[in-house]
């Protein structure tokens, strides 16, 4: 949680952090600033100190929405840097830095550099910082085990409330997008058609997936899958518009909406097959099933996320399937692990996969995805089964949303001949 | 243009350049790729050769949509190269690193960096490259002055066309608002009602703004401007969502959608008054068409950007109003600069402030904004009009879509008494 940086720093040596760009689709900004448009904002934290927002001084309405301490760039003599400079724009900016880092009484020491931001410029900035401030170290830390990613592998109850709500509205669309399906009319060749008598394509209901997620307010990364047939067995395939909707072809529905400009994520998978199943889809969905339910009756306080990705492993090689235990990279079968921490990031920790560390574990306050799968791209067809889960504080796993597991979804103007 | 960065490299002494990130928000990693949902993809182009698209299993369907030339992750033993940098993840990102550049024949040089990332992971990771091939030296460029922003000045027609094209999303959308606003019944206080006989909210409109945006398949920036009053005279204040929306007020509504996935931008601005205004606003709106029409007058090709921003400062100082030419940081009056180009980057070259360089010129090719605007917030008003502008090839300046400028909307179902 956000109170655990100072130990973190503490831990780490770091004297202070920096956290660079705005507070749209960058998770340590949002997380500090709670939001609000500010771009090309920084912010600098000495350890044991409040956090200084600087800002330009046409966002101040903005800045001030999160209630930090702020200083307006206008602090700073843009025009006199630039000219001292001689008109190096980086050089310039490192001057400005300089005079930042002075104001939060940083002078010398471990500097934390934090963000998702123009990597050249800051790389290009810091360089020129580090020749004029020579007592102060930068320090880059991996992105999944950086301070933030730390302090953000658990959740207080705001934050899964917010989670929530976003699995509120993501459950929302995907009735929606159930029932224009099995709504539709099916022509002889079993094409679903469209309201106009036209067959209706994965780019329609891509269509209607971003018009419901904005109608809620939400954000939907454009990676959102929701894919048929060969696509579906394409894990991250977010499927092509142009195919055809049918009956009897598994389609793998992916959605992981934010709150707008990049806040709190949902993630949410269903595999569904309109009108019938073939019984070879049916058989590999009902292990995909078997093996979800499995992981809800075992999921135990404190364990290593990592044991359930093997346990998953294990049950699908056991059925036969290719698993990155036994295999490497393998493009069918279980290819992917069994899930990741949700919240600002729509991957965050505690990672599952195979190279996971033992100290990512199923602790109170962490959210998690479980999405076992199989994909069998050459067969034409895909499937995963994946909710978002809370540990909550009394150590109980929790389904922050439930939404039925349906694998074949009866049409309503059709039936079997 | 992209088939400028060959000769910008050699230009600044670039043997290769390595982009970061994903192609989602990301203006260098779409540019060269076009787009598809490769998520933590590096491209990796040595001066004069192709480009190599480095990218994960899963997402070789997407990655195969850029055209370029790919080589897999899975590639490189990741288990191996991890346990070889006895679990340091940064290490093992790094060796990893090494072998992609060797495989891309860059073993030394100078390396350009480059992509919206995570900071902190990509400086500790090229530090540990830094020392692990001596022979290579990182370069980080300014944010506005990068190869890639120079060649993203000047524009094809195809990347005309794409952004012409959000202009009809964009004035579509205003042209709805418009329509909703004016629609509207009218309490006796000058309040307008929704349907259900409720005041209506900026909230109201922000939230249909956002779905009519979603509609057309494109994506709203969370910051887009729609504010009344006060806000209106604050340039980035993006409205108060509780805020009512009354008769006589100035309305500022600046709209800036993109390709889903953070492509092309559009960049557009409307002040409007309903019912009426107040001969203040109505003086000041005059003040502000008259010197945006004089600048369409005097575009003129070839000549620096910020020339046009200095007239503006001069007029607008003639009439009365601080300005940034005389005033610093001025927080009412005219207190930005006159434009920007638009493209994959909301803001990008050619800019026009006062320390912009004197190359920023109308070149042909070049897209821009220019908006005028004055500000006066403890009057409660404030005013811009802005449109986006393209330097044909034949010298002439083209507004991208034509929308009429009307400051006063007349209501329809109101008169004033």
């Amino acid at each position: 949680m956000k109170s655990d940086l100072d130990s973190l720093m503490k831990a780490r040596n770091l004297d202070a952090l920096v956290v660079f760009g705005n507070a749209e689709h960058n998770p340590p900004m949002r997380y500090m600033t709670g939001g609000g448009h500010v771009s090309h904002a920084t912010l600098i934290k000495k350890q044991g100190k409040p956090a200084i927002l600087f800002h330009g001084d046409m966002e101040r309405d903005e800045a001030a929405k999160s209630g930090l301490k702020l200083i307006s760039y206008s602090h700073y003599d843009g025009v006199a840097l630039h000219k001292k400079a001689n008109g190096n724009a980086l050089l310039a900016a490192a001057m400005r830095a300089e005079l930042m880092l002075k104001d939060a009484d940083v002078t010398s020491g471990r500097v934390g550099i934090y963000g998702t931001y123009d990597l050249g410029a800051i790389f290009g900035m810091l360089t020129h910082v580090q020749k004029i401030m020579p007592s102060v170290e930068f320090v880059g830390e991996g992105h999944d085990d950086s301070i933030f990613m730390r302090a953000m592998e658990t959740k207080d109850e705001d934050e899964v409330a917010r989670i929530r709500n976003m699995g509120m509205v993501t459950t929302l669309v995907v009735g929606k997008v159930r029932d224009l399906l099995t709504g539709c009319n099916v022509r002889d060749d079993e094409v679903l058609l469209n309201d106009n008598g036209a067959p209706l394509t994965v780019g329609d209901v891509h269509s209607k997936i971003r018009l419901w997620v904005a109608e809620q307010g939400a954000e939907l990364p454009s990676g959102f899958i929701f894919a048929i047939g060969r696509d579906s067995g394409v894990p991250h395939s977010a499927g092509t518009p142009t195919d055809l909707m049918r009956l009897g072809q598994t389609i793998v529905f992916d959605i992981y909406p934010a709150e707008a400009g990049g806040g709190y994520y949902y993630d949410f998978t269903r595999t569904w097959s309109l009108g019938y199943a073939t019984p070879e889809a049916q058989k590999l969905f009902d292990q995909v099933k078997e093996i979800f339910d499995t992981l809800n009756d075992n999921f135990d306080l404190n364990t290593p996320f990592a044991n359930y990705n093997i346990m998953t492993c294990e049950y699908f090689e056991s059925k036969g399937h290719p698993s990155p235990l036994h295999t490497k990279a393998p493009v069918e079968g279980y290819v992917h692990s069994l899930g990741h921490g949700v919240g600002l990031n729509i991957h965050e920790r505690p990672f599952s996969g195979l190279t996971a560390t033992e100290d990512q574990r199923l602790a109170p306050g962490v959210v998690i995805t479980s999405e076992p799968g199989l994909y069998y791209p050459e067969k034409g067809m895909g499937f995963r089964i994946e909710d978002t889960l809370w540990v909550r504080p009394d150590g109980k796993m929790e389904t922050l949303v439930e939404y039925p597991y349906d694998f074949v979804l009866p049409m309503k103007n059709w039936k079997r001949k």
